[in-house]
């Protein structure tokens, strides 16, 4: 099977949320990268290290069957030659329920290798609100 | 004043720790980075975007008095030329009480650049308890 190539930290992180919404274990292990020192923090606070490990915490939330659609805003992006570091906040809503939950944060590195841009760490938590949140940022000045 | 230079990430990380443990806003702020994409993602969920707002957490929770000590643990680590990604465990004990909370997780990022290695994200969640973190590590094959 021809492995996907991610040319840009924005086409792997566009196929993580893809993965994710779709519950699709395959594509969701296409976007990682097979360095051993991977790592993946779910909001429940769980730390889970390694490929396999990582592997079979995925396998477990979508075995659950919940369908979640995830849209992202608020990107911080750094990158450099072979690791690119994004912030962003998640919006989740779940597929049969009206209300939205409030966001989390996502901390997403990817990093360049032979396969192109893929991820290494992965880290969401909780956050507060979003108006909490806006209200925390450092106004830019245009200069 | 002599600017701090950092050598290494580890070095940036052990200032990191000891200002936070200081409380010492002068110290912690040496080691962020003055880039305009810095972020700052406390426990209860508050993301800080930029150094002014990262400033300005730090200035209140050290102004809150409370004298905490911390201890890391379980480090993973990758490096590349400009960006160093460490994931840790945050053991946080807080002066006059006897209990140890659960573990913390900090994703730390740091990058270099003329004035060294500094910090350029802090993203920080609470974990559910260490027994369950330690299961969840896919094991290493030596080969």
């Amino acid at each position: 099977m021809a492995k996907t190539i991610f040319a840009t930290p924005d086409d792997a992180e566009q196929a993580f949320y893809e993965a994710l919404t779709q519950g699709d274990l395959d594509a969701m292990m296409a976007v990682w990268s097979e360095d051993d020192d991977v790592v993946c923090v779910q909001p429940g606070g769980s730390r889970f290290t390694g490929l396999a490990a990582i592997r079979e915490a995925w396998r477990q939330l979508f075995a659950s069957g919940m369908k979640i659609r995830v849209r992202t805003s608020h990107p911080v992006k750094t990158q450099a030659m072979l690791i690119a570091v994004h912030c962003v906040l998640e919006h989740v809503s779940i597929e049969g329920e009206d209300t939205m939950a409030p966001p989390m944060i996502a901390t997403n590195v990817y990093s360049r290798g032979a396969q192109g841009w893929q991820m290494i760490l992965h880290h969401t938590s909780p956050a507060p609100d979003t108006d909490g949140l806006l209200l925390q940022e450092t106004p830019r000045i245009v200069h």
